[in-house]
C-alpha cells in the first residue's frame, strides 16, 4: 500500500497487531467449543481468555521465532505460549494453519468490505445532493466528445449515482460471499476436530460456515470479491474522466476545487489541473490490476497449495487501501466540484442551435419528408453552421425547400431547451426513488 | 469465436440474422407503442408487423448498404424500408442508434446467460451424481502436492459441486444486471421519446428499464457480466487442474474417458493424455481475458463514446461461446470421468502411513507431550519412513519415547481411515441439501 | 478475428490452407533431409514433393478425418498420404506433432510480424509526412487537459513518430526471436531425428534452430511477441486519443477525415464524429488483452501440455489480424486527418496570454525575485485572467510590483511565440535524422 | 512492496534518500549546465553543490512543506532552499517538475534493471552448474503430465537456462530503453531551457537524451520494462511449476533444500512441502500484474496527464522489488536443490519400457510397415502394459505380428537408453557455448 494513498482506518485492518488479534480470537472460540466437547480441560480455554484477551502481542518477537521456524502459525503460537504458559498446548488441537489464516483473511476482507461500503455511501450521498442541486442546470450532452443534445448536470450525475449504486449492491454481495469461516482440518474433512467447533467460530467471528472446504476456503470467493472492487474502480475512472474532460481550458464547465495554498504547477502559476480525479484515474488501474491474479488464484492444486498466499498478501491491503482512498477523495471532488452554469450555457449556445437538429429531422418526418429526405435538408443547413456560416435556425429559415415544410414559426419553437428537460423528473424518480 | 470451440446454439444467438430480428422486434414494438401515444399512425406500426415480423432480413444486402453509409443501424432501416416500404419512416421515430443496439445486445447476452446456465446445471449435475457416487471412494488428500490426510473423492467432488453453485448464483444476478432496455435518445433525456416506449419495448423484450441511461447503457453492467464468466473460468480450471493431476502418470487416480478410435500421440500411441482438461485450461484463458477490457470499456466519454463497440464486437461472442463450449466439455469429462479406487488405495499406502501423522500429534499431546516435544516425536519417526526405511506406524512402536506416552495399541487405533471420514456425510449435507 | 477488423492479407497467413501448406513444406523439407541421411529413400522424399508441392490440400477433407482420429497432425498425414501414396508412410519419420505445429506457428507469426512492420512503416511514413507539414503549425501544448505552453502540431506528430519507431523496433526484436524451427523429436532430445533436419528444415523455411525445445518452442518466445503488440497497441490508444481530443466540439483543431455519403449519427446529421480513433481505442484493447494470456503460457507443465493451444488458435490470428487493420486504419487517420491551424491560434488566445506565464515568472526570477515572490506576483496577474478579468499582459503591467522588477516593453518581450519554437529544429533533427 | 519479499538493496533504490539524492543530482548538474550558459550566476551552481552535496535532506521536512503545498517538486526545492539558502532561487530555473521526477524514474528504473540483472546472472549461473551436474542424469521427459521418452535432468536445466539468457537480453533491451533523460520544460520545446542542459544532465547521469518529450517521457518506454519484468516472471513459474511438480509425493525427483529448524506443516510434521516454489509461482502473479495498467498508462491526454503517477509509485517499487527477491529465492532453490536420480530411474521403469514405444513404432515402419499398422501393432502392446498388464517387452515379444517384422533380438536393442541420449551434447554445445 503506498503510504500517500492509504487512509488510517483501512490500514489498521491490515496490521499485523489486528492479524494477531484476529487470530487469537479465532483459536480463543475453538478452545471454548473444544473445551464443551470436552476434547481439551475447560479451565484451558479459560486462561487462554484470561491470559491473552487483553495482552499485546509482540509482532517483533513473532517476527523473530518465524526467521527461525519459517512458518508464521507456529511463530505466533510459540508467542502465544510465552504469555498463555502451559495451557497453550491446548491451542489450535486438530486445527491446520490454514483454517486461522483463511478465516483471518475473511474477517480481514469482510471489515474492509464494509469500510468500503462507507465509502461508497459517502460516495453515493455527495452525488445525491448534486444531482438534485443541479438537476435543472442544463448543459449539452456530448456523445463522441462532440454536442449532442441538452441534458442537465444533474442528470449526468444522477447516472453515476445509479452506477455507484449498482457497485454498492455488488459489494455487498461480495462481503456476504467472503463473510465465511472454515475450521475443516488439513483436508477439510474434519477429521481431527468437530464441525461444531467450525459452527461456533463463525457465529462468534459474525461469519458464515464454508459449506465444504479444502484445506482452505475456496478461491472464487476471494476472486468475485476482487473482481467487484474492479468494477467499481472502473466506475470511479469514469466519473474521474467526465470531471477532467469538464476541467479542459476549452470546456471549463467544472472544476475540482482548489485550495488555498496548493501550487498547481511548479513552472505555470496560472494553471488549475485536475490532479485529484487524474490520480484517480491511475488509483483505478491500481485496483483493477488485482483482478486478473485473483482470478489466477482460484485453481490452486489439490486440496491448497499456497501460491496464492503472496498474492493476497499483496492485493488484499493494497487492493482494498487503495479503493478506500479512492472513494473518499472522489467524495471530495464531487462534495466541492465547483459547477460553472453559465459556461455551461455558452458552450451549448457555440453551435448556433445544432443540438437541437435531430428535433429538426423529426418535425420534418412527422411534416411528411421520408427520412433520407430529412437528414438531407437538416443536413444541408446544418453543416455550414458547424463551419461558422450562419446559425442553424436561420440557415432552415432561409431553405425553401425546409419552409415547403415546416414554416418560419412552426422552426422556432423547435429550439426550445424545455423539450429537453422535460422528462428528467421521469429520471430522478427512477434514480433517487428511496 | 474458435470454430472448434463453439456450439451452434451459443454461435445462433450472436449470428447477423438473429441480431437484426431483434433490431426489428424493438423497433415494431416502440413502434407499436408510438402508435398508440398517437405519435405515429396505428397503420403505420400495423404495418411494420405485417411486413415484416416474417422476413428474412438479406444479411447480404445490409452489409452492402452498411459500406456506403458506413452506419449499421441506418443501414439496416434502410434494408428494412426496402420491405415494409413508405411507413418505414415511422419506424425509429425520436430514437438513437444506441437504443437499438445497446437493448439488442442485453437481449443477447441475456439470452447467452440463460445458455450459459444451462451449461452449468449440466456441470452441476455430473457433480452431483459423481460425488455421491464416490462419496466413500478414499483417497488421499494433498496439500503442496504433498500427501496430507486421507479425504475422499466425493469429497473433492463437492467442493466443486459447491463452487460451481457458487459460480451459477453469480451467474444469475450478471444476467439480471444485464436484462435491461434503454430507449431514451440521444443522451438519455428521453426528448423525443415518451418514456412509456422503453417500458412497453422492456415488457415485451422480458427486460427491465435501465433507470438513467446516457446514450448507452452504462457498462459497469457489461464489466460485472465478464467478470462472472472469468471467476466460472478460472472455476473450471481447478477442476481441469486437478483431473490433469490425478492422471499424471504417476498418480493416474482417474482419467479423461479415451474414446474409440481417438490417438493420443503421433508419436507415443500408448499415451493417454489430459487434453480436454488441458484444452480447458487454455480456455479459461481465454475467457478471463476478457475481464479487463471489459472493465476498460466502463469510463466513456461524457454521455458516450463508441470505443467499446469494437471490443464487444470480439468479448461479447467469443467469451460466451467459448465459455458454453467449455463448460460442456468438462461436464462431459466430469460425467465420464474414469476413476480407479485401487490406484487411490494404492497411493495412499505408498507413504506408509505418514498421512496418520497428524493424529499422532494430537493424541500425543493429549497425552501430555507439550506440541514441541509431540511435534519432535512425530518428526523424528515420520522422517525416515518418508526416506523409505521403516514404516511410520513400525517407527512409532520402536521409539521408547513415544510408548511412554502412548501403548503400541493405542497408536495403532489411531491408523484408520474410518476416523478420516466419520464427517463426510456432515459436508454432504451441507453442500447437496437441496 | 472479428470480419469488419480484418484485412485480407494477415487473415490469408491464419487460413487452413495456408497453415496446410507450411505442414507439407516443413514435413518435405524434413524428408529431404531424412533422404540425405539415408533414413528414408530418396525416392520418398522426392515423390513426396512432385505429388504434394502444387496439390491442393481439401480441408474439409482434413476436418473430416480430424473429427474421427482427433487429432489435427494425424488427420493431415492421413490425407497427405491420399496425395502422395505409398510414399507417404516415410513421412515424419522421428518427428512429433509439435515438430510441425509449432515451427508452423513461428512461420505464421515471423508473417504476421513483417505484415504488421509494413503497416508500422505506413503509420510512419505518414507520421513524418505529416510532421513535416505542421513543424511551425503553432498551438498550445496541454498538460492535464489544461493550456500550458505553446508548441507545434508538427512536434505533437514528432512524438508519435519517435513512439512508432521504438514500436517497431521492438517489433523486429519480436519478429527474430520467434522465428525459430524446431524439430527435435518428443521431449527434445533428437532420439528419433538427427538435429541435421531441424537444421535443413529451418535454413528453408527462413528460421533459426531453437537451441534447447522441450517439446514445444519454449512460450516466453510468444509471450514476448504478444507484449510487443501489446505496446504497440497502446501507442495507437495514445495517438487516437490525441485524435479524439483535438475533434471535440470545443476544441475542434484536427477531424478524422469524413467522407462523402458517410452519416455520422442517425439522429444528429450533423455531427461528425471521431469514430475511427474512438474505434482505435477499442482495438487497443482487443490486442492488448493478449498479453496476460499469452504469459500464463509460458508456465506449461514438464516436457509440454497443450494448454497453450488453444489460447494461441484466440490470440494468435485474432492480435495480429486486429493489430494490422488498427494500424492501417491509423494510418489512414493520419495520412487524411483535417487540421484547422486557424482554430489551433484562436484556442491558444483564448486565455488572454497564460501561456506565457512560465516565462514571465523565469524574468522575474532572473531580475532578482525569489521563486516565492516571483510566483505569487504572477498569480495574482494571472487568476484574474483566467477567471476572463483583463488580459494577463495588461494585468502584469498594471501590478507595480511586477513593473518595479520589468518594465512595461520587457514584459511584452516575453509574450513572443516564437520564443517557444526556436528549439523545434532540435527536435526535428533527432527525430527524423535518418 | 511486501516486506518479506524485499531485498534492501532494491528498496533502497526507491526510498525517499534515493529519490531526493537523484533529484538534487540532477539539479546541480542542470545548474551547472545553466551557469556554464551564463543563464544563472557561476557562483550559484558552485554553492548548490557545496552546500547540499553531501547534506542529508530531511525526509519528514519535506513531507510536511508537500502536506501543505500539495506539490513534491514544489516541497523539495523549497527544502533545498533551506540548505543552500538564497542562491537555491537559481535551480530549476526553466525546468519543469516532470523534468526532474521523469529523468529520476529513469534513473531508478535503470538501477534496478542492473539489480535484476545481477539477479538473472545468479539464476543463469545455478542453472548451468545444475544442468552441467546433471547432463547425464537420465529422467523420463512427460508431455500433458504422461511418461513420454527418456531426457536427462541436465536437459531440463538447460531449457530454462536458454529461456533466462533471453529473459536477461530482453531485459537488458528494456535497460537501454528507459535509461533516458528529458529536461525539455513545460510541453517539450525547450523554450525556457536549452536543450544543451539535458545533453549535460544525460550524460553526468549515464543516460541517453530523449529525442522528443512531450511534458514527459513517453510511457511505451516504461510499458515495454514492465511487460520485460512479466515475461521474466512467466519463466520463473514454469521453473517453480516444474519443481513442484518433481517434488509431488508421488513422483519426488526433485527436493527444495529443507533447512534445519524448518517446519513444514504446524499439523504434519513429515511433510516437506515446495513452499519457496509455490511462493515464486504467486510472486509471478503480482510482476505479471503490472504489465497492463503500464501500458495502460501509455495513452496519457495530450503533452501529459498525471494518472500515470499513481500507478507507477505502486508499479515501480513493486514489480521490481519482487522480482528481485524472486529471482533471488529461484537462484537459492536451483543452487540447493535436492535431485534423486535413483527415483527419476524408479520412475521411468514404472512403465514397463513403455517409454520406447515409439522407437518401436519407428523400426515397425522401418521394417515395412505402414504408419497406421504399426501404431495398430505398438497400441495392442503398449495398452495392457499400461494396465500394468505384462511388460511392453515381453508383449512385443509375444506378438506374432510384430515378430514378423523385427526380431526378438531387434526388438531388445530397441530398449536402449544411450539412443535417447545420444545428442544431449549437440544441445549442451548450443545452450552453453559461451
Amino acid at each position: 500500500m503506498i503510504p500517500r494513498y492509504t487512509r488510517p482506518e483501512m490500514a489498521a485492518i491490515w496490521s499485523d497487531a489486528s492479524k494477531y488479534r484476529i487470530w487469537f480470537e479465532i483459536e480463543a472460540h475453538a478452545a471454548d467449543r473444544m473445551a464443551e466437547l470436552g476434547v481439551i480441560p475447560k479451565e484451558a480455554a479459560k486462561v487462554i481468555w484470561e491470559k491473552a484477551e487483553k495482552a499485546e502481542f509482540d509482532v517483533a518477537r513473532i517476527d523473530e521465532i518465524e526467521r527461525e521456524v519459517k512458518h508464521d502459525v507456529i511463530a505466533f503460537l510459540t508467542h502465544l505460549a510465552e504469555i498463555v504458559g502451559d495451557e497453550a498446548r491446548f491451542v489450535h488441537q486438530g486445527m491446520t494453519s490454514s483454517d486461522v489464516l483463511d478465516t483471518c483473511l475473511s474477517v480481514q476482507m469482510t471489515r474492509a468490505a464494509d469500510l468500503l461500503i462507507t465509502g461508497m455511501d459517502r460516495v453515493l450521498a455527495a452525488l445525491k445532493k448534486r444531482a438534485l442541486e443541479h438537476k435543472d442546470t442544463v448543459c449539452v450532452g456530448r456523445s463522441h466528445g462532440i454536442h449532442a443534445e441538452p441534458t442537465t448536470f444533474g442528470v449526468k450525475l444522477a447516472t453515476f449515482y445509479a452506477e455507484f449504486a449498482r457497485g454498492k449492491r455488488r459489494l455487498e454481495m461480495a462481503r456476504e460471499e467472503i463473510a465465511v469461516c472454515a475450521i475443516s482440518g488439513a483436508v477439510g474433512t474434519f477429521a481431527n476436530i468437530d464441525p461444531s467447533v467450525e459452527t461456533h467460530v463463525a457465529e462468534k467471528m459474525g461469519l458464515q460456515v464454508e459449506p465444504v472446504s479444502t484445506q482452505v476456503i475456496p478461491r472464487d470467493r476471494h476472486a468475485a470479491y476482487f473482481a467487484a472492487l474492479g468494477v467499481i474502480a472502473s466506475s470511479i475512472e469514469r466519473l474521474a474522466t467526465e470531471v477532467r474532460h469538464l476541467q479542459r481550458s476549452e470546456v471549463l464547465e467544472a472544476e475540482e476545487f482548489f485550495s488555498k495554498g496548493q501550487k498547481g504547477s511548479s513552472a505555470m502559476p496560472h494553471k488549475r489541473n485536475p490532479i485529484l480525479t487524474e490520480n484517480l484515474t491511475g488509483l483505478a488501474r491500481l485496483v483493477r490490476m488485482a483482478v486478473v491474479p485473483a482470478m489466477e488464484n482460484v485453481a490452486l492444486w489439490h486440496e491448497r497449495d499456497i501460491s496464492h498466499s503472496s498474492v493476497e498478501r499483496g492485493i488484499g491491503p493494497d487492493s482494498t487501501v487503495h479503493l478506500d482512498f479512492a472513494l473518499h477523495r472522489l467524495a471530495n471532488v464531487v462534495e466541492n466540484l465547483v459547477v460553472y452554469p453559465e459556461r455551461m450555457q455558452e458552450n451549448m449556445d457555440r453551435l448556433g442551435g445544432l443540438i437541437f437538429s435531430q428535433r429538426v429531422l423529426l418535425a420534418l418526418t412527422q411534416a411528411g419528408a421520408s427520412r433520407e429526405e430529412a437528414y438531407r435538408l437538416v443536413q444541408r443547413n446544418a453543416m455550414p453552421a458547424w463551419r461558422g456560416e450562419g446559425a442553424f435556425l436561420d440557415n432552415l429559415k432561409g431553405d425553401s425547400d425546409v419552409t415547403a415544410k415546416l414554416s418560419a414559426k412552426e422552426i422556432e419553437v423547435l429550439f426550445d431547451l424545455g423539450y429537453h428537460t422535460k422528462n428528467i423528473d421521469v429520471i430522478f424518480d427512477r434514480v433517487f426513488k428511496d
